[in-house]
């Protein structure tokens, strides 16, 4: 493990990039974000895509945490400060003690993606919750998804708290904005998957599905759900619930969708 | 529509319920709990076992809001204050401009819930997370559950924020403390429920379950799950996800069990 460089002034250049977190989570870093507790910074070691450029460690957490921090390239430098001093550059407390400044270094268009024909697709329209937005990429993760599109009006899933709720798989599951809902669809289509749409006017209740070769889900806001033109041009399907009371959250939603849709490509589809 | 009281001075006596609300999240407020935002209200108004001591709303909310208010009972006070005086008695600034105070006016026992023979039963272990608690009463009351058991280690579903989260579920699904979760799983079984424990270890696939008469999904909390002595009086069943990423939420796990439990009670067992 290289040695953690020591921090003891709030305004540090070097240290810039953790100024007043909250702040410019509202702003905008340009094409950084911040990657916060041990299980989102270590999705980020892994990633193909992204990659860390700092760390900010508090210095009483630098034994407990030395296999994570063992793991950090030797270009990339951790930074150690007392617990107060962290927080004083961060503008809170950062209970966790432990943030990396993280950037993106692959960019990828819908074709990039669908070109190597994954096996589970997911496309988001109009996803504008950044905790729904986060327990989704959680979900795909969990479920094997390999490809999400995003269309533009999806909030960002690198926004601090998404990635917190992601449990850091924006990280780990490949995505790409594809422009409006219309033009995701008609991407999905013409890469030869067929779109899944999730309603509560759906034809088909999800359990009777059955087999489809190359599932694109596609889920829409909660509340509004996917527009009707949109939903005509996917095969339609509900979850059917008790009457009565409000419908699911969306992020739950798509863990059952997509459990569904991991059933439908048959067994040991992603245990090759 | 009753006529709304108005209040000027923030140490009113009649709205002293409504001081300091975050503090007394933690202290606690004995039988009593807070409600927030319209759908949460409106639950609490049709609730059989719960009932609203007094609302306070924001002036300019009342005109917007008059549907809802129109539904509260005459015996039941409706304060209005202005913005600025609303947040300084909360104690910070309520956008939704809309608080009940509620009380709960029915106590059960399991066996008062078990004995009406419930067709879908939920029991809960250790669930010690608000948000996930919340959750999963959204689930809960999505697919039809009409029972739920809480072992003593679970948190307090009043608590403010669990009931936001289950958007007033908490208000709508029947639910008892069990003691331990041993005492929880024993009064299921005696009750003549099939326990049905969830963990990453299970025995079979949920979406192999078959058909159970009556069922009883048993959920531990996320990360150490149900205690493998508990897991054992169970039929233990997993969902089934792709290897190396994190496991689900608690609470999206909550959602495909009840949406597969709900199956496998046989189609139009919710539709008499």
């Amino acid at each position: 493990m290289q040695d953690a460089l020591r921090i003891d002034d709030p305004d540090d250049p070097r240290i810039a990039m953790f100024l007043n977190v909250r702040d410019r989570d509202l702003a905008g870093r340009g094409a950084g974000f911040i990657a916060e507790g041990e299980v989102v910074i270590r999705q980020l070691l892994q990633s193909r895509d992204f990659s860390a450029r700092a760390l900010l460690v508090a210095a009483d957490r630098l034994a407990t945490k030395s296999e994570l921090l063992g793991g950090v390239p030797e270009n990339v430098p951790v930074y150690a400060a007392a617990q107060e001093v962290m927080d004083r550059i961060v503008g809170f407390h950062i209970h966790r003690g432990l943030l990396a400044f993280g950037e993106r270094v692959a960019e990828f268009r819908p074709e990039d993606l669908l070109v190597a024909r994954p096996r589970l697709v997911l496309g988001l329209v109009g996803i504008g919750n950044h905790d729904n937005l986060g327990g989704i990429f959680r979900n795909a993760a969990a479920f094997g998804v390999e490809a999400m599109l995003l269309d533009d009006t999806c909030c960002d899933p690198l926004y601090r708290k998404a990635l917190r709720v992601s449990v850091g798989a924006v990280l780990k599951v490949r995505h790409a904005r594809a422009g409006s809902g219309a033009d995701l669809v008609t991407r999905l289509v013409e890469a030869g998957y067929a779109p899944v749409g999730l309603s509560p006017q759906g034809r088909d209740d999800i359990g009777d599905i059955g087999t489809i070769d190359r599932p694109a889900l596609v889920l829409g806001a909660e509340g509004p759900g996917l527009p009707p033109a949109l939903l005509a041009q996917t095969r339609s399907v509900r979850i059917d619930m008790s009457g009565g009371f409000d419908s699911l959250n969306v992020a739950t939603t798509s863990g059952i969708a997509l459990h569904e849709l991991r059933r439908a490509l048959g067994a040991g589809a992603f245990n090759p």
